[in-house]
Order: C-alpha cells, then structure tokens, then sequence
C-alpha cells in the first residue's frame, strides 16, 4: 500500500472551456479509519458531463469550489474495513472524488457482484446505465413503433439510452458530432440513423431522419438540437431532459428553446427534466435488466479507457472536445 | 327572424398587434339546412387570447387565412332544428365563429340545461372553465400546503385556475398588470398575493410573494414570468402550459426562457402543455364540479361583457391592451 493518497484538486474557477489549468495535483497522508468505516483504492474513476456543471454552480448537488477534492464517481477495491458489512477484496462503488485512496462509512459504499467488469460497474451498471434507464423508460416513456431522438449518442449515457430505445421497440436516431462517430453508432450500436450536428441545417437532416416526426426525445445537450427536436415532435411527445452539455463548458450559456412554451402547448408536449439518484431506490430493478441485456448480447456497453491517475484533467478536457465515443474512465 | 346574417371576416394578417383595421363586417344570406342541420342565433360570442394565436398560423388547429370567418366559441339559441337532438328554443354551445346565425351538424353542438346562465355557459362552464379545471388539477396536481401561481390571473382562464388552486388546498399567488387588477384578484377572487409584472423587478416580487418556492405554475403567458417562475421553483415543481400571451399579438416572439432545460434537469421540473379539448370526453365531470362550486359560492365567476356584435374587433384589441377583468364576451 502506498503511504500518501494523490489528489486532483479543483483549484481555480474556468471562465470558458475547462483545461488542465484548473486543477492541481495535491499529495497527502491516507486518513485514518474510525469505527464503521473503509478504506477504498480506486482502480477506475469516473469522468463526466454533469462533472463540468458542478463547477459552474448548484445543481442538484451544492456547488463544488476551488480547493475541493474534485467530485466524481469511481470503483475499487476495499483495502481495509471497521465495517462487518465489508471486507478487504470487495468491489465497491462510491463517489470517491478524483482521489487514489478514500475512507468512507459503509453506507456511502455499494458493494458489487465480482462477475462484473469493473468498467461495466461504472459504467452499463452503474450511473450511466441507470441514467439512460430510468430517463428513457421512466421519462421518456417510449412504446414500440415510436421515433426516438438521442443527443450526444455516441457519449456514455446516450450510447445507451439509444439501445435501450431499440429495446423497446422504436425507431432510434442519434445525433453527434463527426461523420466519425455517426457511422459508429450506426454500424456498432444499432441506431437507425444518425445526424452530424457539426454539418448543414438540423433541421433538414432531422426531417430525413425521422419522417413520421419524433416522438421521444432524450435530451443531453439542450441548446439548437433542443429547439430543433421541439420544432419536429409529433403531439403529446415527450422531451427526457437529462442534461444541457452544450451549456457547461462556456461561461456564456445560450438563451433557452423560443419553441417553449409555443410548441408544448399547441403539440401537447412533456418535458421533463431528472436525476439518476431519484430513482435509486429501484437501482436493483435497472441493473438486473442492463446486466441481462449485455449478457445476451442486445446492449453494447462501449468504453474509453485512458490509462493513468495524472490523466484526469486532459480527459476531461478531452470530452467537451467530443473526443471518447461510449463511457469515459480513467484506469489507475 | 332577420333575413341577413352578419359576419365578422378576419380580413388582414396583423404585422403586430391587433386592431378593428384587419376585420371587415360582412352581411350574407343565412344558409338554408340539410337533414340532421341545427340553425342557431348567437346570444353571447365569446372572445379568447387563443383567438390571436389562430391569426398567427397552425395551432392545435389549421391556421385561419384572410377571407375566413373569424373564429370563437358562442352559445346561442336553436332557431330551426332538422336533427331530432334539438328544438327550437334549446341553449346550445359550439364553435359557431363571429358570426349573428349559423348552421351545423347536430353532432358539432352541445345541449345546455337552461338554469345556467348563457354568461356561465361561454366561460366558467364552457371552455374557459375546463381549461382551467383540466390544466390546474390534471397537468399542474397540486398539493394541499403548496404554492401555485397563475398568470394572467385577472383574465378568464386564470381567474377559475387560480380560485381551483385554492379549494385545492394551495397558498396562491397571481400575477396580472397594473394595481387595480392586483387587487382585484386578491379583494375579490381570494388570491393570496398579487405581482404586478409591469413594475419592478419579477424575480423580486415572486421571491416575496412565495417565501417558501414555487410548486405549480399554471403559465398563460410565457415569457419573462416564465423564465422567473423557474428560478423560483421548487424541486420537483410542475408547469401547467396552457398559453403564452405574451407571445400571440407580436410580429417578434422572444427567445424562450433560458433556465429550460437546465432547472428542468437540476430541479427535476415538469412542464407540460396541454389543449383542453383533449379532455373533453370528461367534460360533465368537470362541469359538474364547477357548477357546484359556483353555487356554493366558492368560485366566482366574473365576466366582462362588451354590448353589440359590432364590438368583436375593438374588444379583442382591448384584451391585449389588458383591460378585461374575467371572461370577456360580446352580447349580441
């Protein structure tokens, strides 16, 4: 075991595009266990949309500020327990922070079956594939025959929420940036189309699209691809609002849809926004489906695994680049 | 019985705000009836913010083209019936359009019992009271102990939505224009509180106005209230999309409200639009409530009533220059 814990530290506030400039690397001592608690290596961190927002302000979570432990969610191993309902060897989830080693008490801690990937852990199995579950099937509520929209579909949430949308039984368009990456969750991921949003009218490629309208829209970028998906929704369509990641990583967030609220009343439109740990109580339910799907073959769960601890900042950067295709982690 | 029937056609296409100058009065022959037709002379004509959205282009309905007979809801009198659903003398409702006289298809008319009045007919029993009653209670489902705010409170729809908030339980807030209408709806609809949303500063005034957040908002208006209602929000807070005033009598609608999707997300907001007569299959449902209420003395049910069909141009203008107080209708 190592005698000192590495940290990334959110250090200065970024007034646009988040950079390598805004965190520093902080070596100290591993704390010392009380009665109850864990000692946690993570072996795989967690990088995501949502960690950008928290710099920004309060979310659903209290505004993260310069100093803190960069928040964020990771997988590991459990090295040493006060805790009877854990022992060393366990494979455990938790919101440890950018941070090598953490102490927890047990109940922060969600121990997993060691069958499972720990990238599928956090990935597929974990708040990914729980966000793209519960916000497309709970929200979204899609029946078979329906034209389903997924924006940024070739990240982590979207590459899943898409699938599990064919699951269901609809017809799944997915928009992303790059002929690249349109291909790919075409031939890899099973969408029926895809939309570079980078090139030409949205609209017009979102009309080739889907020319029976749009009936689903999980939405992970607000901004133009909002305001266009509103424009196409058939009536009593319903918006999933998962995230707006077209506005985090600017310090100028653009003006809201003009079609709010002119096309949610005339098409009788739901938008509805949520927030994965809403529906935690039912994470069992959710696992159990996303693990059988993957087992037999029906859900990809793709990765982007970069190699290293000191990697964190530049992956992150990177994916506001529009760089990872499926769910992004570091590997410690 | 006159030989002549007159109508009002929607002439010219407003650039912005509406005015007599886009109407022109016609006189025509009343047309003659076919079997199962039902002739009807119009009492009470009724006049509605949705009236203008119809000028601007397709709605939840085909837009009306100049030449068209203007539309709107009335309920009139069975002149000459050819169905044996009806007889002369019956008081009926429908979409009979600003016209004196018109012929329809039994099956497009509604049977009234004659102990409402016409007045209560046209509004709070008619189409402006569903609105309220179905938007309020199954799109907004307030809370007893929570707080609901209601825009353009002091007109037809937000008068009864706001009085329904009420006996549902809830603290409400409404916003209307200008110091007399505020207290109008507070001294004599029971609101809680009134913002006048022509003076100062929204965001303000509703924070006060809501010391304990926003849980429903029923939105007549959109725009800036709108996007204030949303920062005042509570998490998981409903908007009741019914329309967006501020919107329909404007060559430039404004961008929309900035917080969407973002609060939606952070704040696990729904917002809903919604067109009454997709409820209308449970309209004696709602009818009965109301008409309960109205007898028990529990919801009032003003009305603004402007003498003279040759009033319909002037009165609508009227409307948006904001100086109707409740249901605004013509009296033939």
């Amino acid at each position: 075991m190592a005698a000192t814990n590495r940290q990334w530290i959110y250090a200065r506030k970024p007034n646009a595009q988040v950079g390598a400039e805004h965190f520093d690397l902080r070596e100290t001592p591993i704390p010392a266990l009380g009665a109850g608690d864990v000692l946690v290596h993570a072996t795989h961190l967690s990088l995501d949309p949502a960690s950008r927002a928290w710099m920004q302000g309060a979310t659903y979570r209290s505004a993260l500020n310069p100093g803190d432990v960069m928040a964020g969610w990771g997988v590991g191993e459990v090295v040493e327990s006060r805790s009877d309902a854990f022992a060393p060897g366990d494979i455990v989830s938790g919101e440890f922070g950018w941070q090598e080693y953490s102490v927890f008490p047990a109940h922060r801690l969600t121990k997993h079956d060691k069958r499972h990937k720990p990238e599928h852990i956090i990935g597929v199995l974990g708040i990914t594939g729980l966000t793209a579950y519960f916000g497309l099937l709970d929200v979204g509520r899609p029946r078979p025959g329906e034209t389903a929209l997924v924006s940024a579909a070739a990240g982590a949430v979207g590459a899943i929420a898409g699938q599990i949308a064919k699951i269901a039984g609809c017809r799944v368009v997915g928009s992303t940036g790059g002929p690249e990456k349109c291909k790919w969750i075409v031939d890899e991921l099973g969408f029926d189309a895809a939309i570079d949003y980078k090139t030409g009218n949205i609209d017009k490629a979102l009309k080739a699209a889907c020319p029976n309208g749009l009936d689903v829209y999980f939405d992970n970028t607000g901004g133009d691809m909002l305001t266009a998906a509103l424009r196409r929704m058939n009536v009593n369509g319903r918006v999933s609002c998962c995230g707006a990641v077209s506005q985090y990583d600017t310090g100028t967030p653009s003006a809201g849809p003009a079609g709010v609220p002119g096309f949610l009343v005339t098409k009788r439109i739901r938008m509805e926004g949520f927030v994965v740990m809403d529906f935690y109580g039912r994470r069992e339910q959710a696992e159990h489906a996303l693990a059988k799907w993957v087992e037999e073959g029906k859900l990809k769960a793709p990765v982007d695994v970069v190699q290293g601890f000191e990697k964190m900042p530049t992956a992150l950067a990177g994916m506001f680049a529009g760089k990872n295709k499926g769910k992004l982690m570091v590997k410690l």
